[in-house]
């Protein structure tokens, strides 16, 4: 499990991830700068390009386009563990809640709540880790819940069983 | 129904979606660059970022963050109906499948394909308008899939009612 360029193989394999443990993601602020330009570039409606239209629109304010947020947990993902993993990526998303605004000025904390583990039959390398990615504002309130699936490769696909 | 700054009221309402009935969003071809800028701030994983390890991975080439590609569909959204609609957001998405890489260089079509409409009980001037997108690539083949519901404002409220 040894090789010259990565002596001790990815942080994160399979084997890391355990039902009913959180993976802390960190804390963000938002600011007006960003949400402005991912809207420029991608969503731009009203109330994520000016803060005039978000006050007076239903969302309260400069807001975040939905995905853009959920960008922002992508980001928030590589940086705490996708990047030193042995990620395989993942085939979608169950579902996407984008439960309050996100606004500017909004410090944003996430966490990836694992629900499920369980190895491949059909690829014996690989596990699949069911989880539940939470992002919640400063006043604790869930602003956006996303489950998925991401598929890892075991670090010793030799020890146990799949299922 | 008329004002001096929007003499007929937006182009799409809540009576413009028909069950059954699809919504070319149009056609667009996604360039290296721009999968390369968005993996850098928002999924900055090898095979969003560079050719050489895109083509060494498992999605055969440099392909396009699966956010990134969903927000590509907003944007064609936002320019296809929302901007000039009576949009009231989207509560979220029921599911997202990437079933295909979103390689530099493929030529994208979207569609929106409207499966159910529905005026609302409660808010008696807003409709939801359940839609299936779609995007394909230049072999026809399905990239992404995204269910969700979108809410509408009514161009006539006071015609018909809620289901």
């Amino acid at each position: 499990m040894t090789s010259d360029t990565t002596p001790s193989g990815p942080r994160w394999a399979f084997e890391d991830f355990h039902a009913g443990e959180a993976v802390p993601l960190g804390t963000r602020t938002i600011t007006a700068e960003e949400i402005i330009d991912f809207a420029q570039q991608f969503d731009p409606q009203p109330m994520h390009l000016d803060v005039e239209a978000g006050e007076a629109g239903i969302l309260g304010g400069l807001s975040a386009s939905g995905f853009h947020t959920a960008s922002i947990l992508m980001r928030m993902m590589c940086d705490t563990y996708l990047l030193d993993s042995t990620s395989q990526g993942a085939p979608g998303v169950d579902y996407l809640n984008w439960r309050k605004p996100v606004l500017a000025g909004d410090t944003i904390t996430g966490s990836t709540v694992i629900l499920e583990t369980r190895r491949s039959r059909s690829r014996p390398g690989i596990g699949f880790v069911l989880v539940e990615h939470l992002m919640k504002n400063q006043n604790g309130e869930i602003v956006c819940e996303i489950r998925n699936t991401g598929m890892f490769g075991l670090r010793n696909p030799e020890v146990g069983d799949a299922d």
